[in-house]
């Protein structure tokens, strides 16, 4: 049973302390990580089944569609969960949008300017890697803002979001949460295998060097912008099959909340079988 | 063996006889269904690891990317080709683009201004459910362009499928390839099913109606347009796990002949190794 994995991730509200909230747990799930990849794997049909429904209604005029939002330092796994979670739904129906550093372009507008360009259209499930709260995170660590700015952000970044939720969007935001020596061990295999040297660099130890400087940075924005609308779940991501379940849970919760049904046909079905029964041969 | 697949289904030069290309058959294939599948089934892995090497060149300066180009009759099975095939590697390293009936702004500009638009970036498996071809042949059956116009249009695909190839993209043109008879019987589940109306429409029968008038579209098209750099591959597919089957054993195919190779550390990896071991502890 995983239906109440939800229940555990869901940020309450007041003031944050990540400090106490396990990396290696698996709240709300029973098994381990061969009982956790096959329930991942069992919720593929009703997941492929639902995604299919919401991109349906798009064609009879329905607004609806799902942001997922993935945040978590470096190796927490944003990459595994779009590979292992989000790989098992159709393709057609996802938009994945990644955000790195602003370009020059990007920084000469608001920031929240790339995220709109980044949203998805209705009927797709969309998923961005890293998103519009770099700009409360690195920007708080690194003062790309001043506070002043980011203080309007945390404000801008609800209005935001609940303007999406009135606009038919569901939102689900994972914090994907790794301890300090997970991903010094998680580097450390990155160095030790030449095949993936290519996901090293060795700015990734300097951003490592300010990990107090970012958690105090995530307690905040999560205090901050974890609202009715669009909570905040801590998704514990030391054990990748839990964090891989928990995502594919979360999804297929709000997907299920959504009572989608198949579009009824807006022609005479009696009528069209009967024409194509009848038609002249085509050859 | 799937090995010799693409040989059956690449078109030779001159012109096309679409009557004489079988469309239930398996060319280049000793099983039935269940081996199908399970031949698929089998790339996944292989699959994967390519499009990750193909992913990581793009990190180390390479332009290379694939541009899988599907085209078919309606019900042939470009979207289950994106669910089965492309559903098998990573969503992160995939683009897909539908190109519906051009919109008001994409008609006042050239045919392939839209295309441009759609074309994956390097790294990527780009994916065309649809795609210009669209501009030769409904275009061509149902009248959008003239004669000198259609005539304009082969020859400027073929210069812009030679521009992508010398600029890194591996392309994969394929014709679905289904016979009308079936595409009758996929019409006729559809009416009959409530959770599939959602995918009929009325002008369907219409199109159907000009099937032979589509078949000379394609030959002309396939025929005028099939290069050493892009050639057509014809995939029969009346038979749906042939039809998946074919068309990752092409894309697997491009791959290998890609010789993809883990990219090389930019940065002193001892050193890197060093410094994380004796970094000052993060709490």
């Amino acid at each position: 049973m995983t239906d109440h994995i939800a229940a555990h991730l869901r940020l309450p509200a007041g003031p944050v302390d990540l400090t106490a909230i396990e990396t290696d747990a698996a709240p709300g799930f029973d098994g381990g990580k061969t009982e956790g990849k096959a329930a991942l794997a069992g919720m593929g049909a009703e997941l492929a089944d639902l995604q299919e429904r919401l991109w349906a209604e798009r064609t009879v005029g329905s607004e609806r569609r799902v942001l997922l939002v993935l945040q978590g330092m470096d190796t927490s796994g944003k990459g595994g969960v779009l590979r292992h979670t989000i790989g098992l739904v159709d393709p057609q129906g996802v938009r994945i949008t990644s955000f790195k550093a602003p370009t020059e372009e990007e920084k000469q507008h608001d920031f929240l300017w790339r995220i709109e360009k980044g949203l998805p259209q209705a009927g797709y499930i969309g998923v961005f890697d890293r998103s519009h709260y770099e700009d409360v995170l690195i920007a708080r660590v690194r003062n790309f803002a001043d506070a002043d700015e980011l203080e309007r952000r945390y404000d801008a970044i609800n209005d935001f979001e609940g303007r999406l939720a009135a606009e038919g969007f569901s939102i689900i935001k994972c914090m994907l949460h790794i301890s300090a020596d997970e991903q010094k061990a998680r580097l450390a295999e990155r160095l030790g295998n030449p095949e993936k040297h290519w996901k090293y660099n060795p700015g990734d130890l300097d951003e490592r060097s300010l990990w107090p400087a970012y958690r105090d940075a995530y307690e905040i924005a999560l205090e901050r912008t974890s609202t009715d609308t669009a909570p905040w779940h801590v998704v514990p991501s030391d054990k990748k099959w839990f964090r891989n379940l928990a995502v594919g849970q979360l999804l297929l919760d709000t997907l299920r909340g959504l009572d989608l049904q198949w579009p009824a046909a807006d022609f005479d079905v009696a009528a069209e079988t009967e024409r194509l029964a009848e038609e002249t041969p085509v050859q």
